[in-house]
């Protein structure tokens, strides 16, 4: 075992998106990947009955598989995952969809176990606006109640898709710090999936996390892309907000055929309006090198390999979200 | 029997909303004024489900009055309630809530008799923004779909309540006329809820229909204001857009106790987030002369007073109604 390997099989380390469609194989691949925990985050489009679905279908998934899997409510849970080798399964969402129009839903949806929500997926809803909205809204009124409402019951706010305007209002509203679960540098590569310096900064600045993407269309290199490639990204947003605002979310949707129905349905606004982009059905490759969960340990050795610090990679593994997760869940 | 009583009683008379809570004694008050259609809207916040129960709720009541009220589905079916001395029954919204996430929402609902859809309602919906969001989105993307299946299946865009920018952004995307069924104009008083001459001139140039509100904190007067000053309101719009384009709608919203429960939730945003105006609780007079329905052939009374034609008069009235719902509902 190399330097690089037994420092990943020592460290706790967190995805901070995943939208695959999870089984027992899947689960095992990321034990074998090393993964303490996963922010499992498929609802898009969902409507309030779509989101206590999402929630049934984890506490199935989780009973199903408990000799290696456990749900994760609590920075302890993640250390208890670690400690017993399995895997921690975070509930997240991608749009605050599933609230609908009540505030009080945060909190009923908090007590079911969803832990992260990002604000708003690709276009407009009641809090704000996506990042492929033509114009931004900005945070809304409901939007201020809603990230009020996620700080008061402890849900990190995520800001991935949500628009450049609607983020920098969330965090200048938000009490508690917010996360970009999933995002790659408008620095590197300037296309509107990408975020700019100035968000990066202002969400690190607020004490959050910005976590690389392995999306190869936000990549330097697009579909060309290897595991170097991404570190160079990851390098790109440390080097704008240091290294204890850096991690990784690779943003994995193994299970999903593309084309296919579920991909197809994400790049429709609201699921079943006009299509959003075509990225429900061309070619993306993951980077060569990290094209499945069970290669994350190649990640570390490229940080390894450029010199990095345990203590650094420690922190851009999982240490920082350890820290954004306690201070938001309390 | 004056004049003026004579014009009122031969006119088709149709108010472009009333949020009242109606009951057979207020058909029967309508009838006295002579009233001929009400676009009756008052769903606010509803969801799906309260949209199909708003809907039930009109069929039931409709059925239990059946002597002396129609529903009105085409501009016949409100010529054919001037033959018979009937009310005809617009069922309408103040909002696109019931709709919530679904285009084909708006083709079931007009199958089940909505005639009349607002796009938003005071805040931020999939479609746009309230007049009472601090910032304007515009249309949003969704709203352009939402505009466009509008103008397919026949439903009258409504946009009184709706932000300027979204307001304008819907009359240069529809393909059909909108109306602005009951608002005030801010150049006789600058308050949010009144629109400025642009919108009411942009809304007229697309051949729709402006209809003048007695919503007292609209008016110059207040709550003093008289008759005299609701005519003063519309002669200012008539000024500007052309008789062919202005119209009334009394935005009456009798049997709603005020200060009381449903006034209280129409001021929340969504009905249950944070209270939006104090118009739920504070004193609002509708004007002397016209606080009830059965008053309204007073309006008449004034606009013969100022030596108006009666040919004005009627467009006013009812014939622009009449043309716009035509065009819009074919």
């Amino acid at each position: 075992m190399t330097d690089a390997d037994q420092l990943h099989r020592q460290s706790i380390v967190i995805d901070g998106l995943q939208c695959s469609d999870f089984n027992r194989e899947l689960f095992e691949e990321a034990r074998r990947g090393g993964v303490t925990a996963i922010n499992c985050s498929a609802v898009l489009w969902e409507n309030f009955n779509g989101g206590i679905d999402y929630v049934s279908m984890w506490k199935r998934l989780i009973r199903d598989n408990s000799d290696i899997v456990i749900p994760v409510r609590s920075v302890a849970d993640i250390r208890h995952a670690k400690d017993t080798g399995k895997l921690g399964i975070i509930i997240g969402w991608q749009n605050t969809s599933p609230i609908e129009d009540r505030l009080d839903y945060v909190e009923i949806f908090k007590d079911l176990g969803v832990g992260i929500m990002q604000l708003t997926y690709n276009t407009q809803n009641y809090s704000g606006a996506g990042y492929l909205e033509a114009r931004d809204s900005g945070l809304t009124g409901f939007g201020r109640e809603v990230v009020s409402e996620m700080n008061r019951v402890g849900v990190l706010c995520d800001l991935s898709h949500v628009g450049e305007r609607t983020a920098l209002d969330a965090i200048a509203h938000s009490q508690k710090p917010c996360a970009i679960t999933h995002c790659l540098p408008r620095g590197l590569r300037d296309v509107p999936r990408n975020k700019s310096d100035e968000v990066f900064k202002a969400c690190a600045e607020k004490g959050g996390v910005v976590g690389t993407s392995l999306f190869a269309p936000g990549l330097a290199d697009g579909n060309e892309a290897t595991v170097a490639s991404v570190i160079d990204a990851l390098s790109y947003t440390l080097d704008l907000v240091g290294e204890d605002h850096v991690a990784i979310g690779t943003d994995f949707s193994l299970n999903r055929p593309r084309p296919g129905p579920w991909l197809l349905w994400a790049n429709k606004d609201k699921g079943t309006a006009r299509t959003l982009t075509e990225f429900g059905s061309v070619k993306i490759s993951k980077p060569l090198g990290i094209r499945r969960i069970d290669e994350f340990p190649n990640l570390t050795a490229e940080m390894v390999a450029r010199g990095w610090s345990q203590e650094r990679i420690g922190k851009i593994l999982g240490g920082n979200w350890l820290r954004v997760l306690d201070t938001v869940w309390g």
